[in-house]
């Protein structure tokens, strides 16, 4: 049922309905016993979520595969509708082309940290003390004096806090390289290893550009090394306006989600701070795009910090933010996140994420509070993620009869 | 999870066990404010399905896939466990089939609606007034004099209102060809253009056709004008007794749903006017089959015609035409639709039909109300549709156990 789209990109027709995509990133959770059994959407006060709900169809959704934890790539990919066992995108790629990079075919990307190691050469600090990202970019102009090896092109380019990006341009750079980010502290960083033989030329480069960072930063406190990870090259994949013949747009504060959106073909709008403001740049692009992406990170780094409180408030900040759609309300307006993040786990997870689509010709069901427990008996069900799209341009009556 | 029954078609075995599918075509509904929030299975009365429903197992099943809605096809298809993404079945094969028509590998059918066209050759009714049978089948008799074109048997076949059927017999008539049913009112009828290099004999046979009959039409008031579409050849189907060893039989009224049934191998009982005939139908022929296929087509027709009272009216109906069966109760009794055809939409659509299954071992749940509402919370969830006849096979007891 899941991963092919074709018959669904044959049915698509254009109109003027609108399609907002709100992505909680992490929502969904589990009941905690420190917070009464509750779980952060049932905890938070939320008047006007609730009030859309009642004339929404719930239920929950499956990110990749029952029991798999995505990652946000592949998360966010099922819901732009692309099949995420099929489409492995690394987070190299994706991370560069939230910065806005130009990439080309043969251009090979990593996510980098700044990481903090010890004399014996551990890695005591992943993050470096999560140095601000001015002073990523302090230092990523000092890496920048390696402009290239041995005929490979190098470029660094900042991201936010202690991230930034490295890309290697040259030919026959294989990207089925292994990370040398250990994951852990008290370890070192481990040499990039080809995992084909194709990859060989690509991992001497990488373990190259390691070594010699290591020489820059060597007077550098926290941060004295660098760990990559998510080796990538650039996907080919078709636009959401060649599959669905929509006008997309990214409403995204954070490189990793602006990169994904790019990587399917959504303009990216500007960076702007809250949520309210993300839905005021909504209404201002409103006669712009047919589908608008909406993408909330503070749900995901509260849960993975294990943080209820926080969790709770940013729900609280969407929900006191929603008035301002009501403007101009999207014709059909969708609440999900791309997987759950709950609380007691700290980290992402497998779990099925709530998703509520409202629009007026949605159907109906009996959940009257937008939660995990309720959005179980909602009325479509617990279905794969990547059948969100097909249902929201069927709500937009975006799609065709099928068959006579 | 869909598409493949060929498990289920190796564990089949035989028995005395009756099952009957009572489609009522379009049933799915979602609700409308102006009828107080209900659907029309909410607002109507139903003390039989009432009490039935409390002895079965209810869920919703989506016909094709998420989002798609189907045509009645691609519906009726997936009900009988084929395959509706793999295998599209033109109407006009479907309509030719349901008339008797006689079709060999060679037959190219189209569906034809007489319409009425201005003196500029503009369509200005599409259905010319919906001009009775009996008139459509004198007009037929004019167009029958076209008997063949450039060396290709035409055949004309009256169907019921101002509906027709083209047969078209001859070598290398390939069916992949556009319609010249513009299907909007405004425009002039369009020429039949072949979609392959090989249809390109076939569009010009066509295209003939469609001139010679205006010219006999040139007369005629309001008909003077047709329409062709759903180009098709017969498609090689196995039986439901070759892959269910089913002795199949219809009751249905409507020439597109006794077509559907023929092409599957069912056995065509004789048309009558009421559920309670049809109902009475299976009765007396109960010895002969275990499978009945009872087709009611005035859900449907209600809710593309937006007519909340008829379509409750048909339900009631039927309710009260349940006692009838109670005679000889099926021992596997199944009430669905092949897709929704909500009142607010006026039209087919994708919402999961909702779906009971009634047998002494279907298990249980807490729906007490046949209503989509209800439906959401039913022991079988919300599953595809192609996954019915698996089910109604396993309550008729008609599947052996799949491994030791």
């Amino acid at each position: 049922m899941t991963g092919d789209l074709t018959l669904v990109e044959k049915l698509v027709t254009t109109n003027e309905a609108r399609i907002m995509l709100l992505v909680l990133d992490g929502l969904g959770d589990i009941p905690s016993r420190e917070h009464g059994g509750q779980t952060p959407l049932e905890a938070a006060r939320t008047p006007n979520l609730d009030e859309l709900v009642k004339e929404a169809v719930c239920g929950r959704m499956i990110p990749v595969l029952p029991g798999i934890t995505p990652g946000s790539g592949p998360g966010h990919l099922a819901l732009f509708g692309y099949d995420p066992v099929r489409l492995e995108i690394g987070r190299g790629i994706v991370e560069a082309a939230g910065l806005g990079l130009e990439l080309t075919g043969d251009t090979l990307a990593a996510r980098a940290n700044f990481a903090t190691m010890d004399n014996q050469g551990v890695i005591t600090d992943r993050r470096a003390g999560r140095i601000p990202t001015e002073k990523t970019a302090e230092l990523c102009r000092i890496l920048s004096t390696i402009e290239q090896i041995d005929g490979v092109q190098v470029q660094i380019a900042p991201s936010l806090g202690h991230r930034f990006v490295v890309l290697f341009k040259g030919e026959e750079l294989d990207p089925r390289l292994s990370d040398s980010d250990p994951q852990k502290e008290g370890q070192k960083p481990l040499p990039v290893v080809p995992l084909v033989s194709e990859a060989r030329k690509a991992s001497e480069i990488a373990n190259q550009f390691v070594a010699e960072a290591h020489r820059l930063l060597r007077g550098e406190q926290p941060a004295n090394s660098v760990l990559l990870r998510g080796f990538s090259t650039t996907p080919r994949l078709s636009t959401l306006a060649e599959r669905f013949k929509l006008r997309t747009a990214a409403i995204a504060n954070y490189p990793a989600y602006r990169g994904m959106a790019r990587l399917v073909g959504m303009d990216l709008l500007p960076v702007v701070q809250s949520v309210k403001e993300q839905f005021e740049l909504y209404l201002e692009q409103y006669q712009q795009y047919d589908f608008f992406f909406v993408h909330v990170k503070g749900t995901d780094s509260a849960g993975e910090d294990g943080d209820f409180d926080r969790k709770v408030a940013t729900i609280e900040e969407v929900d006191q933010s929603l008035p301002v759609l009501l403007q101009k309300m999207p014709d059909v307006f969708a609440v999900t996140g791309d997987h759950s993040s709950p609380v007691p786990l700290k980290a992402h997870s497998w779990h099925p994420v709530p998703v509520m689509i409202h629009s007026p010709v949605c159907g109906a069901d009996d959940v009257s509070r937008f939660t995990e427990k309720q959005c179980n008996l909602g009325g479509l069900g617990i279905f794969p993620a990547i059948n969100l799209m097909p249902l929201l341009l069927a709500n937009g009556k975006k799609l065709k009869k099928f068959g006579a």
